[in-house]
């Protein structure tokens, strides 16, 4: 008989030993419940390749570069769309790109934010690590640092880091670091979270509010979702494929488990209010609800999205989905919440 | 080989048909990324009889009944370990329990909470449906008054929704209904959100702030992680079980999209804050999250708490559970946040 469970105690409190489950075979629809144009996205087949990396430095560097070529016309087309204009340069000694909205929004006339690429480390080299940079540039009126890091085999762990820390050290010292934002999704989602473990260690100023979408922020496998949401997920797939592969070939032997390279084992205490974004079927689903719940339990303002029926980092794929420009309207408010801007003349 | 899908333009965008994924039979291990309390309700195997609801009014009776006897013991025992008073009566001829904590916290010396109880609008009658209003009551504070409304078959659609109204309707006239909240969790977090929407029809005062556990949102068996939490989810297992059942025998008829009993089909402008809390494996993770996404689309302050490897509703068990007292916590400090206290002296 149906028992009433919602008033049964706990099985642990009465000693039953839990037991793993089976979850028989199914075939998913796309929902109806998304617009068309993410349907189209939820609706495609598996990455291609998401079980095939590459198994040399030279493989993962042609991997690399092939994507980029594929990626060049798009992401400039994307700029063309969004009136963004694209300058290349270095800072610190790192390679960045300087991303800027036709029109800076009035209220972000002294704010910038530093935008961090993902790629599981290895991918989205150059412009193909400009998406997220143009979007928020250009849905949000922002002007952004992208900074394109050294990624294996040219350097390894902590070399990503190092380089995103160069950066974030030069600008937040040009002025009042609150004014100032990071934004990185997958593993730039865990850079972003990363370096505010790296900068309250060695006491740079903390940003004004991090945007940290679907993070790579344990990359020990550990999660509940990285079980569930196999084979759900489309574009990571499961914890065996290319993403788990490459985090690897980056860390080069390094502990996995170093908050540096899993954030959610960092401690977090100080850290500044952020947003997290992610999908019902994201692989990291796990990984972004940890990081908000460990935030939370410190207390730290920080604001969950999770979008319906997407899968790994899709709310940053193209403007042109309306959950794309919803997500981004989103971050755009939670930074025009947070950073200190031309308005504000007190101390927060 | 691998594509650089981060910067592939929408499938949508070059006309591919987006396909059904299949996904193939796994053995779901228990998250070691939970407290072992919670773990023990996450092992626990599917609800005995999801699959086997009573098929006549006389077996849904003989069930609810069955249910509040198993039920009574747990619902006394968790009331004395919480030093909470339980007082039965009537309010605009409806039968409410009065839930009063040892302590009233100071700040809410002059708050009330309405709760209404979940059960797919059919079980969990009398001490049965008191659990939420027990934790709300001894881990935040607040006088609670819970709504044992009529169910089926008592009466039917919308005899819940009614009963509800009349005891707000009751209680908001006594006083500053911005000082007085709703909370509710499955069919009970849909009442709170389908009263909001009543209220609004009918010039009632807005509540002040509204906390909405995994709604029943929509049980037209639109959204997504119907399909994907299928079976992982071990409380409602399925969208072919039990509560499914047991929400047609409450509508007895009536349209199942109507916005009363599918809120998120209804219009939330002008809604009050609400706080959404869910679990990666909730069958209603989609039905909590479309609701996140209306509202925030609204401009509407709405938090949204998504809990590690938990089913539908496992975070209102037990307050033994950490994860509990967590959950707990958040929606304490989101009343808190919201309600106009006793020091607040101006509108806000």
């Amino acid at each position: 008989m149906l028992q009433a469970d919602s008033v049964r105690p706990a099985v642990g409190v009465t000693g039953a030993t839990p037991a793993p489950r089976e979850v028989p075979a199914r075939i998913l629809p796309v929902p109806g419940t998304v617009s068309p144009e993410l349907q189209a996205l939820i609706g495609a087949p598996l990455r291609s390749g998401w079980d095939t990396p590459p198994t040399t430095p030279e493989g993962w560097k042609a991997l690399a570069a092939a994507g980029l070529a594929a990626a060049r016309p798009n992401v400039a087309a994307m700029a063309a769309r969004l009136q963004v204009t694209i300058t290349p340069g270095t800072l610190a000694g790192v390679r960045i790109f300087t991303v800027t909205p036709a029109a800076i929004a009035p209220r972000n006339g002294d704010r910038l934010l530093v935008q961090i690429h993902g790629g599981c480390y290895v991918l989205n080299p150059a412009e193909a690590g400009l998406p997220e940079a143009i979007l928020i540039a250009g849905l949000g009126g922002f002007k952004v640092i992208a900074v394109d890091y050294r990624m294996p085999p040219e350097a390894y762990f902590p070399a990503a880091l190092d380089d995103a820390m160069a950066v974030w050290k030069a600008l937040s010292a040009t002025g009042d670091a609150r004014r100032m934002g990071l934004i990185g999704t997958s593993a730039g989602g865990a850079l972003v979270l990363a370096m505010a473990l790296r900068a309250k260690r060695d006491n740079v100023p903390m940003p004004g509010a991090i945007a940290s979408g679907t993070p790579m922020s344990d990359v020990t496998k550990t999660g509940d979702s990285f079980q569930t949401n196999a084979f759900v997920d489309n574009v990571l797939v499961s914890t065996d494929g290319f993403c788990d592969a490459a985090v690897r070939f980056y860390a080069n032997g390094h502990d996995l488990d170093d908050p540096l390279l899993s954030s959610v084992y960092g401690d977090m205490q100080g850290f500044s209010p952020t947003i997290l974004t992610t999908g019902t079927r994201d692989l990291l689903l796990s990984n972004t609800v940890r990081v908000h719940r460990k935030l939370r339990a410190l207390g730290i303002v920080s604001d969950l999205h999770v979008y319906e029926g997407q899968s790994h980092a899709h709310y940053g794929r193209d403007e042109r989905i309306p959950e794309t420009r919803e997500a981004f309207s989103e971050i755009t408010a939670f930074f025009d919440k947070h950073l200190v801007g031309c308005a504000d003349s007190s101390v927060r």
